[in-house]
């Protein structure tokens, strides 16, 4: 499809699943990620240095390499991560290679190209904003709903507080968008939102305001892509139907086009049939899901998916 | 000079400086680098992952980058220095970037190829031996002969103790040479030695055994490229031959057939003109440093005496 614009929205391995798929069929990819990790060598990196946690754009990219030896090569040198008990250990090589260009070039998005030109990546990555931020959340502690409400702050303590998140906050909370991706989301065909980490990779992006003012305005049809399962500490307990609540509650005026659900991951479909009936939706029922049982998504399933919907 | 191989062997900013002038000229060059540094980014790596230590390495690597934008981009990319007062201050990415690449690959001299292609080098660069190592000294402490001699361990101890370097040793004192540095050594028409920090940088490939034989025993023709100045810590006082001298010293089976000297700084250049005529050497005496008083060599006039030597 090489008529066919796409921004795929997210972060961590959820966009890396969606783009492993998109970059199959779509011939203007970007990859639009959020940047608001603040745990591994991201969290340490930003801390530093008081730049854009790297970590989810280096995956991004890793996920566009050229699909040959050169490519291949440099994604793995980049994704690879120091062991060991030194002052090295946990740190990847690419978050030092993307942190070394930002400082050299002073700007975030012709480094990225740069690191995208060394990848021969099939596709752009552009962060979802260009300085770093923090996701708080209003999280209900233990099961049920009346549990007590506490107030968290930091991607790794939002993702991992156990409880139901009931919303999110960035702080600051209206952080400058990238331009680039906002001009991007409104020059698309296609915005895909998720799979991924909801709370914390997903609906970031819907919580920038140029950005969220972009795919509202924008005439892209809006993709959503399903996670596989409920993710505990974010999403515990929720069906699809939730999910897709979720988005709503923090972009009200978010219009989804399409609602991409693995046939084995939605039971009886019930739930999510009635909720892209009453929003004028429509559902795409496949199988996406790796032959093994784990919770993720196959990219040439998803990827036929893709075609089949865009092409 | 397409027909001409050249094997130049030193380490830090003197190997930098005849890598830089070889490049103009030379069609098959080759870059022998020295390993026992044990201060800055290359020590706390080595420490940290018992690896070759990786400056001198990179930074020969950044001498041969490719004439445009890209292999200038690179290579800065590669030398450039984290600041700040973190954890990670005083690392360089270039060096993190190659052993991330060793760990990957599992051997040195493949995945410093992997960098010399990113670099569009325009050479090759190998290490002296497969093993890290020190290197020892028996310095003689103040300034006259008759003072206290003491025994000195590390690259960075070296070079910075005050006194007269007697003799060095490298521990082991019989590393494992690179295999693919033998080889070229033994095929080159030329090997070139210095400029550099002579004990430090210069002298310890004539320590490794097997390096030392293919040096002697090859039919290359040696060219030592002496420096513009002595060495605080390693050589004051020195005279050129002196420098010559400590080659010798080390390597008493060292056949050396051309001795280049900057015309400035070789004085009235009679010791030195002694020297090559008692050793059956000649002498190539020009204008090789900048023109700015300071102790180093121009790449531009370096290259046109190796042009003429070699041509």
């Amino acid at each position: 499809m090489p008529g066919v614009s796409v921004a795929a929205l997210g972060g961590g391995h959820g966009l890396f699943a969606s783009l492993a798929a998109l970059r199959r069929v779509v011939g203007d990819l970007t990859a639009v990620v959020t940047v608001a990790d603040n745990g591994g060598s991201s969290g340490r990196l930003r801390g530093e240095f008081g730049v854009l946690p790297p970590g989810d754009l280096r995956m991004a990219l890793a996920a566009l390499c050229g699909d040959d030896d050169w490519g291949r090569t440099w994604a793995e040198v980049l994704q690879h991560r120091f062991a060991g008990d030194g002052e090295m250990r946990g740190h990847v090589v690419g978050n030092m290679l993307i942190v070394g260009l930002w400082e050299l070039l002073g700007d975030h998005v012709p480094a990225l190209d740069w690191v995208g030109r060394l990848l021969g990546a099939q596709g752009r990555v552009l962060p979802m904003a260009v300085t770093p931020m923090d996701i708080t959340a209003d999280v209900r502690l233990g099961g049920p709903e009346d549990g007590e409400l506490t107030h968290v702050r930091g991607q790794v303590e939002v993702a991992s507080t156990a409880g139901r998140i009931v919303n999110i906050q960035l702080d600051p909370p209206d952080p400058d968008a990238c331009p680039e991706a906002v001009a991007t989301v409104r020059a698309a065909d296609w915005v895909v939102l998720g799979p991924g980490s909801w709370y914390t990779s997903v609906i970031p992006h819907l919580m920038v305001p140029d950005l969220r003012r972009a795919i509202v305005e924008s005439t892209a049809r809006v993709v959503v892509v399903l996670n596989l399962a409920d993710q505990p500490g974010e999403t515990a307990g929720y069906g699809p139907e939730d999910h897709l609540d979720a988005l709503l509650e923090h972009a009200p005026d978010l219009r989804i086009d399409t609602v991409v659900a693995d046939e084995g991951a939605v039971g009886d479909s019930g739930g999510v049939r009635a909720w892209v009936a009453s929003h004028g939706a429509r559902l795409v029922l496949a199988d996406v899901a790796v032959g093994d049982g784990s919770p993720r998504h196959d990219p040439a399933k998803l990827a036929g998916v893709f075609e089949r919907l865009m092409g």
